[in-house]
Order: C-alpha cells, then sequence, then structure tokens
C-alpha cells in the first residue's frame, strides 16, 4: 500500500516537473536524467508510470490540450448565444496571456515543430487540438452570420497562432498583445449573411441555410458554441 | 593545396546536408553524427570549420534568413512607390510558398521555438531577422497611409508568422494558402490617414507628418521600401 502511494506521488512529480521543464525549455531540450533528478524520482519510477519518454510527452501535451480548452469553455460559457462577445472574449484572454511573465507560447503549437513527423504521437495531440480549434472558430464565424464563415475563421487561427509564437520570437513587446485589437477589426470589417457590419444575435434560429449545406467542418453542426 | 579543396568541398556538404536535415527534422533532433556521416565527412572536418554545432546552427540560419530576404526584397522590387501592391505581392508568395511540398515553415520561427533562451545565439539570429521583418511590414503600413500603421503591420507580422505555423500543425490543408486573401481584407478594410478606403499611392511624398512624431521603428526612416 504504501509503496503504491510512493510510487503515485513519485508519478505526479515527475508528471508537473516534465510539464515545467518541457514548457520552459522545450520538449527535446530535456533529457530523462535531468527530468528525474530534478523530480527527485529515478528511471525505474518514470518507466513503471511512462513506456517511454514519448507517452511522458503525450501525457505532458494532453494535459496541456485539456487545460486549454478548460480556458476556452469558460470564456465562451461568459456569452452564451451571442457568438461576436464569444470570439471578443476569447481574444482578449489570449491577448492577456501572452503578457505573462513565464509565457513560451502554446505548448501545442511549439510541440509540432519540434516533433514535424505526423506520425508522431506528440504531433498528432497538437493537430487533433488545433484541428478542432479551427473547427470551434469556424462554427463562431457561421454563427455570428460571416460571409465566408470558413476564410474568416483562417483568420482568426492564424492571427492566434501568430499571437502565440511571436512572444518567443519578438520577447515581451511582440505583437501577441495586440491580437485581440486586431480580431476585432477583422470580424467588425467583414462582410455578414444578412445585417451589413452588424452582427446577427440570435439563440435558437438560424439566419440561412448556407452555413449548414456548405462544407462544413462537422463541430459546427456537432458542437455549436451558441447552442443552436 | 588539394587537401584545402579537400577540406572546403566537405565542409559545403556539411552546410548543405545541415540545411537539409535541421529544416526537415528540426534542429535538435539532428545530432552532429548523423549529420558527418550523411554529409560523407567526419567530426574532424566539421569542427575544422566550425566551432560547435551552435555555430553550424547559426551558419545555417543566417543562410535562411539571406535567402528570405532575397525573396523578400525581389517581391518588393515588383512594385517599387507602391507599398500597397508590395504588400500584395509578398504575401501572394507567401501564400504560394506554404503549398510547396516539403514546406515546414520558416526555419528561424522553428529555431526560436527549438531553442526559447534569448541568449542563444540561434535564438538571437531568429530574433534579430524577425524585427526588422515587423520593421518592414510597419514601413509599408505607414506609407500605404494606413492609421495607426503599428497595429496594421502587428497584424501582418501575426498573419505571416500563423501561415509559417499553420503547414506543420493542420498539414498542406491549412489556413496558410489563404494568407494573401487575408492580409487583402484586413488592409482593404484598414482606415487610412486620408483618403478613406483607398491606398494613397506616392513617391517622394508624405501625406502627413504623423507617423513621423509616433514611435515609429527606426526602419522606417531608415529603409523605406518605396525609397521616400
Amino acid at each position: 500500500m504504501k509503496r503504491t502511494s510512493d510510487q503515485a506521488r513519485a508519478s505526479e512529480r515527475i508528471r508537473a516537473t516534465a510539464a515545467e521543464l518541457f514548457y520552459r525549455q522545450g520538449i527535446r531540450a530535456v533529457g530523462v536524467d535531468e527530468l528525474v533528478r530534478r523530480a527527485n524520482a529515478t528511471k525505474p519510477t518514470l518507466y513503471r508510470s511512462f513506456e517511454s519518454k514519448d507517452e511522458l510527452v503525450t501525457s505532458y501535451l494532453r494535459d496541456f490540450a485539456a487545460a486549454f480548452w478548460r480556458r476556452f469553455e469558460e470564456a465562451v460559457d461568459t456569452h452564451v448565444g451571442d457568438p461576436r462577445a464569444q470570439l471578443r472574449e476569447l481574444f482578449s484572454r489570449s491577448a492577456k496571456r501572452t503578457l505573462k511573465p513565464n509565457y513560451r507560447g502554446c505548448a501545442l503549437t511549439n510541440a509540432a515543430v519540434e516533433y514535424p513527423q505526423e506520425a508522431h504521437p506528440a504531433h498528432r495531440v497538437a493537430q487533433q487540438t488545433k484541428r478542432e480549434v479551427r473547427r470551434r472558430l469556424y462554427s463562431m464565424a457561421s454563427a455570428l452570420g460571416a460571409s465566408e464563415p470558413k476564410l474568416l475563421a483562417d483568420g482568426l487561427t492564424m492571427l492566434l497562432e501568430g499571437a502565440y509564437v511571436s512572444r518567443q520570437i519578438f520577447g515581451a513587446d511582440g505583437p501577441g498583445a495586440s491580437v485581440d485589437r486586431l480580431t476585432n477589426r477583422l470580424i467588425d470589417s467583414w462582410p455578414r449573411r444578412k445585417l451589413k457590419g452588424r452582427p446577427v444575435r440570435r439563440n435558437s434560429r438560424r439566419p440561412s441555410g448556407r452555413a449548414r449545406v456548405s462544407r462544413s467542418p462537422r463541430s459546427a453542426v456537432r458542437k455549436s458554441p451558441t447552442g443552436g
């Protein structure tokens, strides 16, 4: 019994230490030896909990993705039924996050860069999450009545990714902190399917059938943030 | 004499092999042993030309930056005196590049992610180049008469970085290929200092003094792409 809980605690320390070091230094920069030393653990302990470094890495990325989605849903839940306000909230929070002292971008983006092979499990976790983010942005762009919602979602996706990576490229005074103002400009100047220049607010009714018959990603139907 | 040219040829093979492997697999993923083996060279040969792997890495990044600037100037030179057309040309070429089969984003961005420590020479090369890109985009935004040219340049910078990284995150059907359409939308809907909704074209005259007294990056004055 005692051994089990010792192992559980050591495993938890390894997980926490890996999360901190991988995020701050990069994944490939951190070896297993350094990791167990910093976690006050041993290699056998690590390998009882994680089959390999790759498994520890994917576990770290899944935890990061889960935390990302908690933040995402929390932002979205502040303005249920109002996709314009949801997007404003999301990007306002993103802009603020880029200014945090220890901010080093999105761990998933960084992992995709460090592990370019698409078949690598780290790359797959990153890619799956990003595709879902893109779908959710599409869903919101569509719900606010944007014409060409896929194109607008692509713009929001690139601005978001650009904000993530800009902190590392430019340091603290990079463009990332402006991502909220820029997405607001882009969205507010974007043509709408119905009322021009004003967001279409609705709770249950869809403004037109166009978004439904277009090549919409699944989640636009499956998981609409407006509950529509 | 023969030994010198042998060394020079081996050094060139190492440089070319490093460029290919670093770009495709990531820098940290490629060890010196693999590198010399693939270059049909030896470690002593490598270390006669490059003091360390880090020096080889910064040499690779400087070469990449030089090639980037050649492409950049080539695009800009097609429309001297017309910043709107210059930006269109730059982003049109960027969008096309993201679709190339072996495209893996910007080597400088990737290096900044792999080497997050700002003091690392690889990080420094990346950061210096990116800051100059941002300054050039600012200079063009300013020259086309945009109000808040710094904010517009930040948007262009983030869209560009987002396009770079999106290929790795999303694969070939990522948003990167739309970066030209999105920057066109952003620029064309952006308010101008003078004529609203139309780019201000000029060769030598500045439309107003505002950009000069604002907190403009040096190069807006030092190195204007319009020659103004």
